[in-house]
């Protein structure tokens, strides 16, 4: 199979690479040799890219968000997760992941991936395998290599475009994560699934002892891994120890690997970690992968805020973008504590949105920041309704607007007539009228 | 009169100076010679000292978060602004403004002055002098010197704690801002009153002329001084231009003239700034001023995200804060649209303590950062109750845990049996009673 980065290897330039240039504004020269180096990815699978959005992660485009969706055990209501995926499309997702873990899987993931498109889908496959080794074998894990390698290919063979992978949750560090002193050892889902079964069997991660095999498999449909930090803080205190650190040099090693296979490959990164250690956490990821684009679940900067972890996570992700970080996985109020409501996955979502583009008018300057040299423009008319159509989400600016009845006049119901935007246009006007001819140095 | 700095000049410790020491974990030295040196405030008048919590906002000390409420002209409901007060207190808020520009504003400030107590009451003299103007002479720009300085006098005498003045605001760069290109000249509503007088008059700013006469009734009440800066950036394009940064220059001679008068002074901030200038914003604001509390309006780092522009400043308020800014002046998701509710005062609120400690983590470490520490702790147990009770907003994360109804068993709705700390606890039980003979260097 000639994958993407095989094809960017090579210095051809195709459609895809052109669109994707087109869209984020570089030359298709400067996607083509990205892509060949594993610095930005197309998030998508050959059986149904054509049905799904070019959508690049990586250096030199703007900062992407991804919302999770996904039924529990305790919470299987698959028209609410279809709900959630409308709000996803409606207030601007990048891409969905599906995380479920109650009901039938195979029908939520078919059904959740219709419902999304044209938005690319991730999955984490271990969640399904893990569930019917319990439903099936009494156990989860009492899973098989082939329950696992099977699932993971069908997972392909559906569409889905990018996987959470943990493999390199290595033996040795889940030993060594039993003996830490970690204040909460492992709060990955995925890689604690991957704990017990190695724990049970005695044996090696098998994501990480036939990683070979596994890359065969998604360079066949030319999908994207994402690959897992099962290790990462789930407390601030425990940020950047040796489990944390340890673990990225693994996932440092497989992203090398990847490449060699040609598969396009993004890293997961934290969790909880403090606001003046997370610049230097992705440029320590970038230096040690090599500039793979990094995917971020937060990070958050304190372990108190839930239920506003959505806040907290907008602050440390807005940072962490700034700083190089690709790709935001958003948190809502719910994290923590519950799985969220469609109400709470909009807003985790526009939050994140929010952070993104914070981030991005670092990034890429003018570019990015004309969306705010337009609005602020409006803003200085008084002009609301041009103003509030340009808002992230004209619908809730409008309703918050006219919370106290439509105003009547040009101000708002803060300032009223001692509007300043308003006041100074007059004075100033009053102003030049009669004294102000402008002089170049006064 | 014998000020706080005074006193502190002079090397005494005060009751007031242990007080302080003994809540923010420093030693009574320490505080002395900072209010000393002018880098940390104690925000009290003496006529209602004893009424108001002792309140330090400076260099060392935990970052503090105030709330603006107040009436506006089209909504006038001193009700509505007692709740918000009581979200206030609620929700711990360490300051409170009230920016009321509607209705008998000497009833309301009394009001909401009693109804805010033990907190600080800070105010903006202007709105009242401007508005009485309206009403009695005819036009905001008629008030006399008088007036002025015969208004800032009765709230001394209430007992108001701090009072924010635009005096850096000279004519030349009211001049300036008319001249300039920026997309908003003035969005400071007490900045463009003043503008506005010192345009009809054709005169100098009268705060800035009368300083010195202004110093000396501030020191004869103790109270604080808030310098407003009426030509910070309402606009990511305007921040740090040349009137943005001429008049902190002006700003910093006052503080000086403050410090010789022994009145104790803070500075107030932008606004709408990049996320990538927020960090030297406040190192420059801190070198020219030598050290003076700032005081933040935000930082906005994006001008488009109302109505989560709560979200939006909280991401500049964290990273402002761990910088070095020392207290925060909270957006609600109200903010460019309308006068908040009681809701969204509280939202707002919450947005910026989440940020103040994000950047007292940094600032303190350990010492702030226990509480994460602790709440973690009963996080790794699955112990919701006593997590809950930690957490900052307990009433609402419990409402939101239980929103699919009480969890039945030990996890979450979220990850159900397949919750990681649960599986990881057993598994590592397991292991460690099987096999698991703890080495040092394994």
């Amino acid at each position: 199979m000639n994958t993407l980065i095989r094809i960017a290897k090579q210095g051809t330039i195709t459609d895809e690479f052109r669109e994707l240039a087109k869209i984020e504004g570089l030359s298709p020269e400067k996607i083509r040799d990205r892509i060949a180096s594993g610095r930005i990815v197309i998030a998508r699978n050959v059986v149904r890219k054509e049905k799904v959005k070019t959508t690049g992660i990586g250096y030199g485009l703007r900062t992407k968000v991804n919302v999770n969706v996904g039924t529990s055990e305790y919470v299987c209501n698959l028209n609410m997760e279809i709900e959630k995926v409308k709000i996803a499309l409606k207030y601007g997702a990048d891409t969905v992941m599906d995380l479920s873990v109650g009901g039938d899987l195979n029908e939520i993931r078919r059904t959740l991936m219709r419902c999304s498109e044209p938005l690319p889908l991730g999955t984490v496959p271990i969640y399904q395998v893990f569930v019917e080794a319990c439903r099936k074998r009494g156990g989860g894990a009492y899973f098989t290599i082939d329950d696992l390698l099977n699932t993971i290919e069908l997972h392909l063979k559906d569409g889905v475009d990018f996987m959470t992978l943990h493999a390199s949750l290595t033996k040795d560090l889940i030993v060594k994560a039993i003996k830490s002193e970690r204040i909460i050892p492992i709060v990955s889902r995925g890689g604690d699934m991957i704990a017990g079964w190695v724990l049970h069997n005695d044996d090696e991660n098998p994501l990480w002892k036939y990683f070979d095999n596994i890359l065969e498999m998604f360079a066949q449909y030319d999908a994207v891994i994402s690959l897992g930090d099962a290790l990462r803080p789930g407390a601030i205190h425990d940020a950047h120890d040796e489990l944390h650190i340890a673990e990225l040099l693994n996932t440092a090693r497989l992203v090398k690997r990847a490449r060699e296979y040609g598969v396009q490959v993004i890293v997961e990164g934290p969790g909880h970690i403090p606001l003046n250690e997370i610049i230097w956490d992705v440029k320590l990821m970038k230096k040690l992968t090599r500039g793979a684009p990094y995917y971020v679940l937060g990070p958050l900067p304190t372990d108190i805020a839930a239920p506003y972890d959505h806040v907290a996570s907008a602050i440390g992700a807005a940072l962490a973008a700034a700083a190089g970080a690709d790709f935001l996985c958003y948190l809502t109020p719910a994290e923590h504590l519950s799985i969220p409501t469609p109400e709470q996955v909009k807003e985790g979502l526009i939050a994140h949105k929010i952070a993104a583009h914070v981030a991005d008018i670092v990034k890429y300057g003018g570019r990015v920041a004309n969306w705010d040299l337009e609005l602020s423009k409006y803003r200085n008319e008084l002009d609301w309704k041009s103003m509030i159509t340009k808002l992230m989400n004209p619908e809730d600016a409008w309703k918050v607007y006219t919370q106290f009845g439509e105003p009547k006049g040009k101000p708002c119901t803060m300032c009223g007539n001692y509007c300043p935007v308003l006041m100074f246009k007059q004075q100033s006007q009053k102003y030049l009228k009669e004294r102000g001819k402008i002089t170049f140095h006064e």
